[in-house]
């Protein structure tokens, strides 16, 4: 390496083509991976950018090609394993399909997710897979859709926004968890998220921006409603959006008279701090409280007693949106498609009757 | 925003001048943030820009101002939640300083990381950070730094490469560990980790190319020697690299006849599938095993018995890293600096004596 040129980032096509011993026209059809040209010329070029080192100008060979090579994906928080899993399923599909992914963390702030939108179109993307922040501000992604860059949404999509969108099957799975809890007797159930509203206060479930939260939240309330239990929403509790929060939401709500018998987290984040505040207070996890979280999360099998939760296919939601992505950059042209994976509820050993 | 233009993107320069009444080249002054311009004409050319809704070409603009905005980020594994700790330590610093954080995973894969950088730099970030899967291959981040971008290692480094470094202090770590060990009597210690070799076998640290991992493990083997133990060498495991590898080799090992009592967890992600497999073949932690782990991950305080564990300053690692290459790209011109972070043991109770 230390015999090539130093700054190899500074040869051109011309240079390669100079090598070749061909026209920078040929030169750049091969290099671009674009046009005919024979098995002969197409070595002779491909040689000679390996001897220089040459190395595309992105920009360039976007204008060449239309493509840069890179899906650029916008997730909520990176350090929660939901994500992280998604990005794998992702990054999986997209390297098989010659994609490079670029990721960029929006904080579950939707100015931060613009601002990333930006900068992933500055450069280049050739296509997009967004997690939005928040569903009640679109703008953003109506722009990207309208100037035809292929968007994918992931777990979060909008009726409002007819793009590719793979989402899990959150309100049965909340449906689910709650008719199992309302089973065994259970009817002081807290639901926990860590949505947000401008008051921190929750009062219906068009308060909550995150489709997927929002969805398990209808269906909790729905199926408390069915069983006759009436204002179920001040059990719902907003604003879990660090360990700290959590602790304090989780802690107040344990001490208080009248607590919980069950508890659901929206995020295996939220179940954790749950967890341990449940442990700190001295409450027993299942015969004072039971526990059921969202997301199959590496720590939920290990614990004492493991912890009962709904898996949603993460994985498979990543793969799905950029299987679905790279399909359209191929020019697969279709209408928007909207799918939606199942999810599981794993009975461990978190959940029992309530107390009495 | 319906009213806008709908695409965006090809709003050009010369499209914001002339609407301004300015030159071209006035224009691009004020849009690129260099050089200098009357007030008066700053407002107008801004009030083009926002009508035709102008977005800059990355490109143009970082020929104009040397700047893009971003920093590019290559880490290993971005599901391990030591890096994606580090990553929020690296994107807070960032965002701080006006910069967004472009990050790839490259799975600890030297060929993926390469493509990581060539995309990295195609694309124009103003800077790297990198925490480079192969100390034995670093030729690429060689050319990176002769270049002159600036460049941060994250975690790991090489007394060979002069850039910007940030590591924990690993070697002292896995001396302290492997002290308190023997102090408690173990003789069969066996450390696991998710490097591997050529051939799956340990058999010098020298084999070993992530230099984190390196020091420790010469550390581990200096003190076992020191206390007279030979060949602790055959206690090294290499290629945990999945928590299927993980769970085989910890299960192998647990099986076999002259079992270790102790393990020593390269990182959390391996400690958690040596909990599990330890519970599953019926060994109680930490009476017939001790068990420590690298990384004070949110699920080591929650098991029972809770495990003890090496807690690096992850965070600090990312925001110490982010930092230097902040003041670099300041231009504050410098020697390469190398910076080491304190690691602390955390007791819990997951390590006694050695059964008799």
């Amino acid at each position: 390496m230390d015999q090539n040129p130093p700054r190899s980032t500074s040869v051109t096509v011309a240079d390669v083509a100079r090598r070749a011993g061909v026209s920078k026209a040929t030169a750049a059809r091969v290099l671009g991976g674009y046009g005919t040209v024979s098995d002969r010329v197409r070595e002779a070029v491909t040689a000679a950018a390996r001897a220089l080192d040459y190395r595309p100008n992105e920009l360039a060979r976007s204008m060449t090609t239309g493509r840069s090579g890179t899906i650029g994906v916008v997730v909520g928080d990176i350090e929660n394993p939901f994500f992280s899993l998604a990005v794998r399923g992702i990054t999986d599909v997209a390297r098989q399909a010659g994609f490079t992914v670029i990721l960029i963390n929006s904080g579950e702030d939707v100015t931060a997710e613009k601002a990333a939108i930006r900068t992933l179109l500055a450069k280049r993307v050739d296509g997009l897979i967004v997690s939005p922040a928040k569903e009640s501000e679109l703008d953003h992604l109506q722009e990207v859709a309208r100037s035809g860059r292929p968007l994918a949404l992931l777990d979060r999509g909008s009726e409002a926004l007819a793009v590719d969108t793979v989402i899990a099957d959150d309100r049965n799975a909340a449906e689910a968890v709650t008719r199992r809890l309302l089973a065994l007797g259970h009817r002081r159930i807290a639901y926990i998220t860590a949505c947000d509203t401008s008051d921190h206060l929750f009062r219906t479930p068009t308060d909550i921006n995150t489709g997927s939260v929002r969805r398990r939240i209808e269906g909790f309330l729905d199926i408390c409603r069915e069983a006759g239990l009436a204002e179920m929403e001040r059990w719902v509790h907003v604003g879990a959006s660090s360990p700290e929060h959590t602790r304090r939401i989780a802690t107040d709500m344990l001490r208080a008279s009248g607590r919980p018998t069950a508890i659901i987290a929206s995020d295996s984040v939220i179940g954790l701090e749950v967890f341990k505040a449940s442990c700190a207070i001295g409450l027993a996890i299942p015969s004072d409280l039971s526990l059921v979280s969202f997301h199959d999360a590496d720590w939920t099998s290990v614990t004492s007693p493991p912890v009962t939760v709904v898996r949603q296919p993460v994985y498979r939601l990543g793969e799905r949106a950029a299987q679905l992505l790279v399909e359209r950059l191929n020019g697969e042209g279709m209408e928007a498609r909207r799918v939606v994976l199942q999810t599981e509820i794993v009975e461990r050993a978190s959940v029992a009757e309530a107390p009495a």
